[in-house]
């Protein structure tokens, strides 16, 4: 669980199991991906030369896909390519460090397909593996309403698909402000989700610990908060999908940001703000390892 | 002004004069253009050997590229991409055919740069031509307000951004209805844009003509659009920009959809409802094409 050195490049894969060299392009000019942000994705982590949670990403791709009408290849199609990436990683110079696996699907060259697909392995950042243990957050408003946009289906709410550019300038203004993450407020005051990851709250009501995170409306299913929740009730917890308001981010017992990559990060500011480390931080995260 | 035959390929420039053939991979698998759809655009016409309004639209790329934090290359330097492109277009089977003119920046394979650029010209699509002269347009809700989202710079109001997955559903939506494109509507009710297009409405007011399209809030700004008011101000309309109730798609005298590509075409049915052709088309059409 070291971070990889940067001798460690990224690996690429085709479904035929092929690798291709990082530096050797692979995508046509004309791809709608690239013009459009025409296509879905999944990412998990690779941890000891596992992945986490294989065939859940796999089988959010295939949703994802159905959202955007793009016929994403079954799970069974990804194995060669898994295989291949894992063999590389292991032959590698950083076989023991963290990667995200990246499952990439576009709608293809035209609209009719086939699409392109391929699975792109890249050393887990530095930044996002030592802001596990505290991140700083900045909320930063949506513009929509998640329970509105979730009964739109052409604007793809919960759909995980390759146009992010938002996303990713709502994190450059976060770091413009010195904080590390974003959760995005929606028109109605809620708080709905980052721009790659979940939130969570925590507290304890009548002598029994408690979980939550934001309804699916609009948003992401995550699968690290779908796994935490199912092993945080079989340890007596009450977890549950609900409205939450930004304020309980600090006022709450404790706020948690949760992805594949940071599986589970305590926040520790919010605009700018300092707030407690949650006491139960290392509790729930012995529970996102339950198998 | 016909067709471009099946013949002719895309053409691909890169900032260096050199050409590359279609076929050939131009992308890196882990550019941020396609992995996050994290890049700018933008697109114009070339017809007879001549890109339509050159230099606006590199501006506006340049715009974009302010908008999401991508240091596009300055206009002089697309001039080599320019000239091979318009080379090849003329010693191909399809000289006198209509091309898209389409200029791609990616934020490049890191967050630092440098971007990733090049030039893809492509046949106008047939389908486009044949709109021209009458196209079905569908009111599909955006989920956002214009006026709020332009106050919020996270969410890139007025980029002409790779992330445009949302803009093609709808566009698919508008197909499975029957109709040929859509026009946006947002959540406080009043008129936006198309997928890629912008929209006017035309009339006439004490003896004298008007056109107006949605005020720039949230939406991008026409180059079209730009072009046709300066010409129709100089033929003594009045033009303005202006909120514009989707009613008035219908009650309005003439309703156009403009853009580089369709140039203006009149709407004859919104939302499966005919509606007959602007008297005034092919004087707006005249003036769209003054120098």
């Amino acid at each position: 669980m070291n971070p990889a050195p940067a001798a460690a490049a990224p690996i690429v894969a085709t479904l035929d199991g092929a690798l291709h060299p990082i530096e050797s392009p692979l995508l046509r000019a004309d791809d709608l991906g690239i013009l459009r942000g025409d296509g879905v994705f999944d990412a998990t982590l690779l941890v000891h030369g596992r992945p986490r949670d294989l065939s859940d990403h796999l089988h959010r791709l295939v949703v994802s896909g159905e959202i955007s009408d793009i016929a994403v290849p079954e799970p069974p199609l990804w194995q060669r390519a898994v295989d291949a990436v894992l063999a590389a990683v292991a032959a590698g110079p950083a076989p023991d460090a963290e990667w995200v696996l990246r499952f990439i699907v576009t709608r293809g060259v035209t609209e009719a397909g086939p699409p392109t697909s391929y699975l792109l392995a890249v050393p887990l950042d530095a930044r996002t593996i030592a802001k596990r243990n505290g991140l700083r957050v900045r909320l930063l408003q949506r513009g929509f309403v998640g329970a509105e946009v979730a009964a739109l289906p052409w604007l793809l709410p919960g759909g995980k698909t390759l146009s992010y550019a938002i996303n990713m300038a709502a994190l450059r203004e976060a770091h413009r402000l010195g904080d590390d993450e974003v959760l995005f407020v929606g028109g109605d005051g809620v708080l709905l989700e980052g721009p790659t990851c979940s939130a969570l709250v925590t507290g304890e009501s009548g002598g029994r610990p408690w979980i939550a995170s934001p309804p699916m409306s609009g948003i992401l299913d995550s699968i690290t908060v779908r796994r935490l929740f199912r092993a945080c009730r079989a340890a007596g917890w009450d977890a549950d999908y609900r409205p939450i308001h930004p304020d309980e981010l600090r006022s709450a017992e404790g706020a948690y940001v949760a992805s594949s990559g940071r599986l589970l990060a305590p926040i520790d500011a919010v605009d700018g703000i300092a707030r407690r480390v949650g006491p139960r931080t290392d509790e729930l995260r012995a529970l996102l390892e339950m198998p």
